[in-house]
């Protein structure tokens, strides 16, 4: 979507004083996002973005907010949240839960290279080390719970062949759990407009408001499965030179268990159904009021038909 | 002086593992400094500066950092320090306590004008705000108390005109305490080296290795005594625009109470009289093995000659 709740300048004045970033210069509404009202905003003292969250639970913001600043100051170049003046990250505009974060250089790009796969694989790996001492806890919101839930709400909308595929799925995943994976925080949502490069590097990992913890090799499928499609992605096969770039470079960080070698073809369809759901449940099911633009569910499902009659054998570059 | 303790390329490699900065590109030993070893560190992921602290006392060091890491969380342009793999800011290097901060942009300006003056009076104060609520203590490390010491210290250097002068200040202002001033942690060292300017904005604030808590007002004082003065600096006179400038900016953000306004003369001598007290022993008294390159006494000792023979009326602009 784009603006759910509107801010003037004038609103902003008011809301900045409760902070130490100087004085507001420049307030942009930001199209793209479908679950909060972000804008850009200059002061003074710096570029930031400003989120008020509209359909997130409260209760889950301080995780997302606190996983950020962890990752900020271990290194990791992610949006830092900015703390206003009785210290507090989350405050109130416009009667919706809002936070002032900094604007990270770059622009995220369409058709990665096997560079910056490997950029993508240092940098998550980075991030998992870093978030491993984040002491914070939030099952990851969209699990095997929800994946069941959001079944339920789309199945009237699916002809017989796509439920017999998503109830197979959901059958194959329960039997295929992986209690003893590496856990952690994971972003679960590194698409490749999530990722932004400035002069080759990566310069920035955005929105965090699908983490939670879940196996680290989850958010690694979950990466694979968009950063490393062939293309075209007729076949939503995985580019080999590009996937063993970007697994190769994580490992070198954070070397895969044995069990991880094992569990990989599993997880790259857990994560290519996930999204299927989601865009599926946000295709039928669309929030009252919600300027849908919503993804196409098609792709992902092809993704996952395409892991499920291939495999997906672990790569020899790891 | 410049580096105490050397720290190789290898040295460097081996500690960066414990953080999730990247690789090591690049690593330069920095030339000014008379308390640490400091070295510029580049990475694939960023600049960064490296501390060595070689005669800060340990327990303080986490007041420092943390003021800094609270600071940046504010969005305070200073150094924000970085997290190891274990979270911790402050590790061991080559024997030392160390720590790695983000290196900013910009340079120092030697000769300031009223914009430079009023960049620097809007930072103060916003610096201020943001500090009051750092929790932890630590009283003026260079306070009333350190003058003392010191003055017995380098007595023995003086010719019987200066101990006057400094016997007087002393009795001067132990008699012109202002225990009702507002109070929180200050900088205190915040001269035009400390601070980095960049297209005309003020775009960092270094050093904060002798912060502590005291008067707002005496941290304002420090800086007027070094940003403000007449140029020439023959009769060490402040030149009247560029302090009202400062002053106009700072109090627009934190206006000045009354009894500040009393307590400016006495503040502007205690700021003149704790500089030229650290040069006198950084001259007369330096550590053994410590690459000297004091700074001249003389000059502060004609500062607070200045102030304590002229007063320092209030400034209209306030």
């Amino acid at each position: 979507m784009s603006v759910y709740t509107p801010v003037s300048q004038h609103d902003l004045a008011a809301w900045l004083r409760q902070y130490s970033v100087g004085a507001p210069e420049k307030l942009e509404p930001i199209k793209p996002g479908i679950e909060n009202t972000n804008y850009f905003v200059t002061t003074t003292q710096g570029r930031y973005v400003l989120t008020l969250f509209e359909r997130l639970p409260a209760a889950e913001l301080p995780f997302y907010l606190n996983l950020m600043a962890h990752l900020a100051r271990h290194g990791i170049p992610c949006p830092a949240p900015i703390a206003d003046l009785s210290d507090a990250f989350l405050g109130t505009l416009n009667g919706k839960p809002a936070a002032l974060v900094t604007r990270l250089p770059g622009r995220s790009i369409e058709a990665p290279g096997e560079a910056e796969c490997r950029e993508l694989g240092l940098l998550l790996a980075r991030l998992h080390l870093a978030a491993r001492s984040y002491p914070a806890y939030l099952e990851n919101p969209r699990g095997p719970r929800w994946w069941r839930m959001a079944a339920r709400d789309v199945q009237p909308f699916l002809d017989a062949a796509h439920w017999r595929l998503l109830e197979a799925e959901l059958e194959f995943q329960a039997q295929h759990r992986f209690p003893d994976l590496p856990r952690g925080p994971v972003h679960a949502d590194l698409f490749r407009d999530n990722a932004l490069f400035e002069r080759g590097r990566l310069s920035g990992v955005i929105d965090f408001y699908f983490a939670g913890v879940d196996c680290l090799l989850y958010d690694v499928a979950v990466c694979a499965n968009d950063w490393c499609l062939l293309d075209p992605a007729a076949d939503r096969g995985l580019h080999l030179a590009r996937t063993s770039a970007f697994l190769a470079a994580y490992h070198a960080l954070r070397p895969f268990a044995p069990a991880e070698r094992e569990a990989w073809p599993v997880l790259l369809r857990a994560a290519a159904l996930r999204f299927w759901l989601s865009r599926l449940h946000d295709l039928h099911l669309p929030r009252p009021g919600e300027l849908v633009h919503a993804h196409d569910p098609e792709h992902f499902r092809l993704v996952l038909e395409r892991r499920v009659a291939q495999g997906a054998p672990w790569l020899e570059a790891t």
